[in-house]
């Protein structure tokens, strides 16, 4: 077993063998990226491919058994993810169907839902989209205009779009694949608004048309993501049968009276989105997957190509470059560091998910948090990373050949969909500015400055104790909390980032605490530290992601590849440190004489990783033939 | 006159009547994107907008009367970047055609090549390309491996591709129309080489057919600039006759013998490639006025679009959010300092290349570095900003209907072409560590390693001193020096970014002396401190644009104007110290204290700026029913 089989070991994390079977049936289904296709046959192409992955199983997975599934949370989320190393379009195509589509009718249907659906969703005989953005409403989902109103005479829910900002826009399917949509509207039954619920209504016929009262139409172009069929959809008093309703959490009796296991219709529809997580994991693991193929093809690229040098007879290869390095390894020690965050999320999500119990309120506040949070670190951490990708590789990086460019505009949407990254991140500082309290749903600012309680170190000192590793890290670190400690060991390190966040949330706090309890007031409040907030819910995941990182680290069974990921998790975390060196210095945690260390301690370990290069990348388990860059084959 | 046409009329500068002409006349061309195009159609498009060029007289601008231009350089860089405003691939077609191909001919030809390419490739009747860059080498021009080998017998020079390495690549122009290429390639007679030269040699026939010898191919499709038929040049000892030599700088007799005005083989070289200087003058800008696009659309967006708020009756505009003005205000404050720093760049262009007398070469060698340094300053600020400008409009910035897609792809390759971004900085830096010494050619590591002087301080200062407005308002700022200054003070901000430059500097000369006389010595010394070298190169232009912003305020003519433009000054300042800011706060040029408020004073000026928005947005001067984005129209 060589380092980078170990390495990748490690990376695979519970996953593996899904991840071995994907390497190599993938590898067999040519999913290479065709730029000469028009729409509508790259549209057509990736159906015919979606065709090919029901035979392996990954669709089926996501799925309980009882409703015709078998039943692997974790294997679902791992196989999609896959699929984001060999084409996105692919990728989101099937997360459309399988994951937001099926998921909302497995999720928030009951039993007759799951027996009229799955099977057919899960083999393509059904094919659906997941009617949730409006062009008014994107990550607001709570102000979502479209209304579904019961009619008590014939039984039915009107699907009607109100106004032009009402129309679902951006759907994955609805501009030509899509038969049936999970629509989401406000229920209203006698006159009443009970809030977002999610309907299944057929859109177009066996012929592809769009059905009486429904209006479908095409997004057509985009950043990339070329042959996903995003479009829109406009419903015209659309009538569907009251059992249309996906009634796990709410129901209306053949009378119109509403009924729900939830009363409070705030935590009904927090409970029936946090149903929905697999979306925002699913998105956050396939943009870490992709960085890792850019990457993969920006470091093979400079272990290749010589330019300048000492004279003309000594052309120097890019990856000897203090700045080249400098440049690509910090990314791919980030990126390291995410894939152990991400396995982390999967298998707590998949504990979750397998149970039959419903986890408590808690924990399940604390899983939606990180997936929200790990979604908007990892997309962020896509675009950079493949962006410097493609500028590493220069004019080659530029040619559709060589895939960079591709991989860049295809992840481009992930920083919005499935929620736009500051506002998640909003929400993670949310969740702990308010120790997940029950009472505050979603955004609501007003809600957050109300709650905004005086136990926010309690949180974060209650959180990091749930692991002992961590602990006895920062209880060993050398120095005991003064200034002379040794940046390169970890329990100082996990230290300073435990301590940023404190700080960061405890101010945070106090900002908002100062509102009182107008409306208005209490927003410009919030408004004025909105920067500060956001900050919380990024540095918390940043420690997080370290930790996830440190436990990695700990699993991995071979002394010479620990040794290694010892030095790729520091450079992580000096690297971040570097970033953020005005707030330590300024906060006094690093005096200045400290801080001058940190940018020598990341060029040491530069020249420490420099020949580890191929073994880091080997370690993403990206195997070479997959890459599809022409330049590397030449 | 409104605000709005004030700033205006500063920002368009002393080509504003260019600016004013290609307004109306380019909105009457038609030059919408149409991504429905196969490669083949976009081509044909962009080649018949290339034919109404001609008559707006831009096109004839960039060359001398007796040459059978109209002589007016700056009208003719000024031309070439309004078109960025509407389509880059029209862009860089104009580009490539009148200012790399026609920028050859015109500069490193002679009388007789002037009289039989010039009139022609203005009217288009002679389609060139500018072959420079090969698929192994880019940015190090110098190292280049086509050869162009005399041969006296048949008074000939043979243009070859030795090696698959010296295929000429991404050539803008090669893959259909050109029918002629400007070939740069190793002169080499009585069995010597005297380094690169350019050629002209006929690749196509009238029928678009390779000559004989020459295998042309196609780069196909890249991550923007769809329209640009980029592709590739084999030579197999392609004969051209002798004087195809452009030969203002070297030339071969009849017999063979080389002769050439200036002696050093690397100074003839840096010589020859000084004179290209408007390709890297064009890019910069068009990368600016693409940015301004972005910053118009996004900006414009945030100023119609709502989302959340205190409760769902009250949405918010999103330019109201704290963190969304935080996204896009300093942006938006960088692209008019981009602006100022380029009017000033392209004016000094014009000055020197009006002149008949060539420059004193100091004064050459600073205008390169300058157009080097700027170049890589404002694409990376359009990779940037514009990367921001699509996340800030959510999913309907990634519809290419909005158009900031096409903005991002497009200019995706200009931190690359006409040189890599962080060449460019190296260049910058070298220039500044040897004084412009004559000696140091290009970017030879081990030349800036020996002649980096004593004398830096004495570089930066001298050329600050230049200017006496700046030097007064340093002299002028409160407290003296001390920390107990105000950093909305200009004087204060100029003297910290000076300073800065003058230390990052003097700290790397101290490092690169280290190094003794062996090449592959100094090469290490140069290679550990790379990234030092670099910063010193992107702080230099830090110091230049916020020296030129300072200038161009003083030329503003309303009060109240010049009252916005101090405000937005002020944020292009502070944005870019708290960039940086842990270097200010190590190195005690802001006390921890001092360095809390710079954040807080950037908040201040946020709320200040915030009304403004629309005003700062129609200073840029990209006419609303130009912006093309169907989001803005609905």
């Amino acid at each position: 077993m060589t380092l980078s089989d170990e390495l990748r070991i490690s990376l695979d994390g519970k996953w593996r063998h899904v991840r071995e079977q994907s390497r190599k049936e993938l590898a067999t289904f040519d999913l290479s990226y065709d730029h000469d296709l028009t729409l509508d046959e790259a549209r057509e192409r990736v159906l015919g491919q979606m065709k090919k992955l029901v035979a392996t199983g990954i669709p089926a997975a996501g799925f309980k058994v009882s409703s015709g599934g078998t039943g692997d949370p974790g294997a679902s989320v791992t196989g999609i993810e896959m699929l984001a190393q060999f084409d996105l379009s692919l990728m989101v195509k099937a997360g459309v169907q399988w994951g937001l589509f099926g998921g909302a009718i497995e999720n928030l249907g009951t039993e007759k839902h799951h027996e009229q659906y799955i099977p057919g969703l899960i083999n393509l005989d059904i094919l659906g989209c997941f009617a949730m953005s409006e062009t008014g409403h994107g990550s607001d989902v709570q102000s979502l205009e479209t209304t579904a109103t019961y009619d008590p005479a014939t039984q039915e829910f009107v699907i009607h779009s109100p106004t032009p900002s009402a129309r679902k826009d951006y759907i994955g399917g609805a501009a030509a694949h899509a038969r049936v949509a999970a629509v989401f509207a406000q229920l209203v039954t006698k006159g009443e608004s009970y809030g977002v619920h999610c309907f299944v209504v057929p859109i177009r016929d066996e012929d592809g048309n769009d059905l009486p009262g429904v209006t479908t139409s095409d997004d057509k172009h985009k950043g990339g993501l070329g042959a996903v069929d995003n479009g829109r959809l406009v419903f015209d008093n659309v009538r569907v049968p009251r059992e249309n309703l996906l009634n796990k959490y709410g129901q209306v009796d053949e009378g119109g009276t509403y009924s729900s296991p939830i009363e409070s219709s705030n935590a009904r529809f927090f409970t029936m989105l946090g149903t929905l997580i697999r979306g925002r994991i699913s998105v956050g693991g396939s943009a870490s997957a992709a960085t890792e193929v850019a990457l993969s093809i920006a470091g093979r690229y400079a272990l290749k190509r010589r330019q300048f040098g000492p004279d003309p007879d000594h052309e120097i290869l890019l990856m000897d470059y203090r700045m080249h390095q400098r440049r690509l390894l910090p990314l791919i020690a980030k990126s390291y560091a995410m894939r152990f965050a991400q396995n982390q999320l999967v298998a707590r999500m998949d504990r979750v998910q397998s149970s039959e119990e419903p986890p408590p309120a808690h924990q399940q506040r604390e899983l939606e948090s990180r997936a929200a949070g790990l979604k908007a670190a990892q997309t962020w951490h896509a675009t950079k990373a493949i962006q410097e990708a493609r500028e590493a590789c220069g004019g080659a990086g530029y040619l559709a050949e060589n895939r960079l460019t591709t991989l860049k505009g295809d992840t481009d949407v992930f920083t919005t969909f499935e929620g736009d990254n500051h506002v998640l991140f909003q929400l993670v500082a949310k969740e702990l500015l308010t120790s997940y309290a029950q009472e505050v749903g979603g955004l609501d600012p007003v809600g957050m400055v109300k709650f905004a309680a005086g136990t926010v170190a309690d949180v974060v000192k209650e959180r990091t104790a749930a692991s002992q590793l961590i602990q006895r890290l920062i209880d060993a670190r050398p120095g005991g909390g003064d200034d002379d400690h040794d940046l390169l060991d970890r329990g100082t390190q996990l230290n300073l980032f435990e301590d940023r966040e404190q700080h960061v949330l405890e101010t945070a706090a106090r900002r908002l605490r100062r509102a009182g309890s107008d409306k208005v007031e209490a927003f410009k409040v919030f408004n004025a530290a909105q920067d500060h907030v956001i900050r919380a819910g990024r540095v918390h995941i940043e420690r997080i992601v370290l930790e996830a990182f440190t436990a990695g680290i700990a699993r991995c069974e071979d002394p010479e590849a620990q040794d290694l990921l010892r030095d790729v998790c520091s450079l992580y975390a000096l690297t971040a440190i570097e970033e953020d060196l005005a707030w330590f210095m300024g906060h006094n945690r690093l005096s200045d004489t400290r801080a001058k260390t940190v940018t020598a301690l990341i060029n040491d370990l530069l020249d420490k990783l420099r020949p580890h290069t191929l073994t880091l990348i080997e370690g993403f388990g990206v195997p070479e033939e997959t890459l599809g860059a022409a330049m590397l084959v030449d």
